[in-house]
């Protein structure tokens, strides 16, 4: 394992790239997406029709052709289909296409275990949609997890900072009781790796924030770090883990700190991604850590205000591309 | 009350500048600030001897003159003396010195309360130093507070964002149950008032974070928006308040958000303060508002590893003290 870029003699890695919602931005970016060549062959995981429509109302070249064309020249995309129950404009979700959201997503996961693919890369579903249409889900970063049978941490990236994330999607009073040594100890473990294995980065160093301000102020202001933040961090280090911590939050983020860190453990979602997003939105993309395969996903929502209006940046969506691809070629020369 | 620039003819206020623990650069830094001059008038607060020897340190002039003293040129500070218990190394607090310490701040908010100053400007106290010599203290806005007899709202502010916090220094577990109705009701009016009074903004307008993830994502990661936050917000709102929100705080800091808006309300310390900190540290002051005078302190600590280098950056207290100016001619303006 190196921190080298990998040759491109190589064939290109096979990425999912599943649109997400229907009546989203998703379907466009993606079209967007097909106008250009990247380092890896692109295989939509969608509905005909959606894509098709978007490209028409994008004035853009589409041709949906087999998943499997040997190969695909800018204005192509190879397809596997997974039909819509019904169409939808844009802005205004359906529902009943929420089956077939879930199914795009699953089908891609069942691509990478099965080998036909290399990485998933994942455009905005909505939640609520989702839920509305009966098909209990949390998040595509769960479904995913699930799927592969793996525990996963989600970190977000731009050029500035990784921020992966201890808890994610729990009520702020439910986070200090989920800060437990052995959920702690898991998180950390399959960041190092991520970083080791995934990024190629030989010793990583990360910075662990505290859970409470100025990181407790030695037992001022809270007693996790005392009690279970430190003692792990302590038992890690003697591993050989370069673990800084745990962290007053507030000046963890200062750049010149960023710059000698390769990734920040923040241990609830709204202490970690403020920074990210106002350091570099557009170029952000939400990686899923401890899948068998590169998981990268955009950093934005379905954007249904902008939809259908040719307007939405696609900056997040071809980092998510990139990034993936980067790791996919990676993980293939790890495996070989 | 106007936005406008206020005129210099009138006197310039006077400020109370308490350098705060004598171990820590704060002295040094206030012997810089001594060089310069200033739209206000500067009268210390603390140890001769102190003040003395960081100018001898940096080779800098410091001619220590009477409080009351009508002029001050570059190289001259006014002193009200409060003399430390003990001689202290910089970079070794001594818990003797946490009376005078504590005094210096007392006596400058008296000061302000008499009307022999307009506003109180701060260096960095050493919270533990000062409690390890029998002085409950949990920080000098609390102290300022109680010597005012006035409830207080923090807020952190650079070129770039103001945030205001509705918690400061808690637990993070302790932070859902203290945002109630009424305690989010008291900081909104405080931090409303303020910005119309204290910085002359006519209809300011503030976007108030939600506690939760996504602002809780309509009650499926928590309640406390839906049943504490929405419901006040609408209600101040009828009153005419201009209030975003509650907004997730992951986007709500997006620098082309934070220019619609003039101050962020942030539910807890970690959730508001790495985006400020990030985003301009060395510029970064802390204002104490609901005072009846203005209070702005350094936005950094004792730095005690730099105390007594010379290489402590001055940017924040400059900083503070052309912001305590700002606010104290304003003041008096409203006032007269």
């Amino acid at each position: 394992m190196t921190g080298s870029v990998a040759s491109t003699s190589t064939p290109p890695p096979r990425l999912a790239l599943v649109p997400g919602e229907p009546a989203g931005v998703g379907p466009e970016l993606c079209v967007r997406a097909a106008q250009r060549t990247w380092d890896a062959d692109l295989v939509a995981f969608g509905d005909r029709g959606t894509l098709a429509a978007a490209a028409e109302r994008l004035g853009l070249p589409l041709r949906l052709v087999a998943a499997d064309a040997p190969e695909a020249r800018p204005g192509e995309l190879r397809l596997v289909e997974i039909p819509n129950a019904v169409d939808c404009a844009p802005g205004v979700p359906d529902p009943r296409n929420a089956a077939a959201v879930t199914a795009a997503l699953a089908r891609a996961a069942d691509a990478c275990l099965e080998g036909g693919c290399d990485g998933i890369v994942t455009g905005p579903v909505h939640k609520a949609t989702i839920n509305l249409g009966g098909i209990p889900y949390s998040g595509t970063t769960e479904l995913l997890a699930a799927r592969a049978g793996r525990e996963v941490v989600m970190m977000l990236a731009n050029d500035i900072v990784r921020v992966a994330l201890a808890t994610t999607h729990l009520p702020l009073r439910e986070v200090a009781d989920a800060i437990t040594p052995d959920a702690l100890e898991r998180v950390l473990r399959i960041l190092h790796a991520a970083l080791c294995d995934d990024f190629g980065i030989a010793a990583p160093r990360i910075a662990v924030l505290g859970l409470n301000p100025h990181a407790g102020e030695a037992g001022h202001l809270g007693r996790e770090e005392i009690e279970v933040i430190e003692p792990l961090l302590a038992r890690l280090r003697g591993e050989g883990m370069r673990l800084d911590g745990p962290l007053p939050a507030d000046t963890a983020f200062l750049p010149a700190k960023l710059r000698e860190i390769d990734a920040v453990l923040a241990m609830y979602h709204d202490q970690g991604l403020p920074v990210l997003k106002y350091s570099g939105f557009e170029r952000a993309v939400n990686l899923t850590l401890g899948l068998p395969w590169p998981r990268v996903a955009v950093d934005h929502g379905t954007a249904l205000d902008l939809a259908g209006s040719g307007r939405a940046d696609p900056s997040s969506l071809f980092a998510a591309i990139e990034t993936c691809a980067r790791l996919a070629r990676r993980g293939r020369k790890a495996a070989a």
